[in-house]
């Protein structure tokens, strides 16, 4: 759908990704990077519930933060570097799934603003449940 | 400013974000619990930041979250529990201090909805630095 | 997609519609009537513009904010009335067509919340260019 | 508060402003040019309204998305326009005023990203009321 500027996209998401702490310590791994698409799966844990046991809410917006900076990235120039200018989240259901699957996209990869989306959905056997949706812009800043 | 309907409030939010998980993993704390004002408090560590060592802002999202809704919690009746219906987080500034403090307010307590505000600042000695801005909706839902 | 709850929510539509004097006022008409989807459409004129000749972001809004919320009322009970909790707009090209199309969506009709999308689809001939998409959360009120 | 590039932004606001054919259709003026911080005034009137007789939330949208826009404007360097990147709007009570005026500040003018917020404010006697609040993001375009 989109054309990468960077033919080793998905190297340059893979070394970021593994750089993000915020991954790890929220049990997050990225499952799948195409050029404008990422996803990033989540294995639930008892250290990322809210008071009443289900994934909070900002963690469920991390993972689709990262989802969809990833997939501005991998439409970026070898040279940038992806920054959320800011996002909105809405939430569909309570996230009380053991597995949960973040998929982002871009858009429309425009000059000043990246426009992405992000869906975070809980896997319940062979069906997904749309939990929450994210709208995000992503913006570029050059690396020194 | 705003009159509780719960004058136990501030034991349930104590209680409320003890079982939040999320908020010991993060390392954030409780630090001031008013009607309609909720303050939590950050301790940066290594588990937490994106790819360029700054908090994710995903983690700054999750503590905004947290202060705008027990902001709302500090005004609902003792029966009723808080959820998000969505938020939007507007990105300022890197965070790259070590002591954040999450402001959460509630602006106007609507029946159905609960408008609340949250600002995330970066400690920087004397002066605080705005790293982040919520505005967030809220809802209660009855406690069965 | 979804049932409707009141067999006449096309006729519901169109008589409210009728009423929301800032349609005719803009130039916008219903143009599609469907249980949890509504279109609407603008004919470009000279009083609806902004600097550069553009539509105005805020008149887009509009129409994108009615598809939305009729979308909801097309789900709603017959004695329920839909108010607008809040929406974003994101703006991914400059609109400069004579014909607009806004195509409101229910996402998700929860009780307390109805989350919608729309978008703003310029007419360039055979093609529809996505010029804004809204995410716009809904709710019921009982009429009198 | 903010430090003007262009010493003859408010002439420029001024010119702008008139081109936007948008607000005198809707029954928008120019109140205050400041620098950051724009005020427009709207008089209601038949044209404008929704099904209840209220001023229509796009509408209010519109009046709040060129109070922010000018707002960013005026501190633009001067061979600069202003884009709405986009916006969130949150509906406080409904808007039955006669007069409504609505304030645009910018809260932080940035390189890529001007992150501005606006008040609608029904006027009622001497009290304001808050109808609506927008949080937007503005970015600067080069004039050719």
């Amino acid at each position: 759908m989109f054309e990468p500027r960077n033919p080793n996209f998905a190297q340059k998401v893979n070394e970021s990704f593994a750089l993000q702490s915020a991954m790890s310590t929220l049990g997050m791994t990225l499952d799948h990077v195409g050029a404008g698409e990422v996803h990033i799966r989540l294995a639930k844990h008892d250290g990322i519930v809210q008071q009443m046991g289900f994934v909070h809410g900002g963690v469920l917006t991390t993972g689709l933060d990262s989802a969809c900076g990833y997939a501005a990235l991998s439409l970026a120039p070898a040279s940038s570097e992806v920054m959320t200018v800011e996002f909105k989240t809405s939430f569909f259901a309570p996230a009380g799934h053991d597995q949960i699957i973040f998929i982002g996209k871009v858009l429309k990869p425009g000059r000043r603003a990246i426009f992405t989306e992000g869906e975070a959905l809980g896997i319940d056997g062979d069906h997904r449940v749309l939990l929450a949706k994210m709208s995000a812009t992503m913006t570029y800043i050059d690396l020194p």
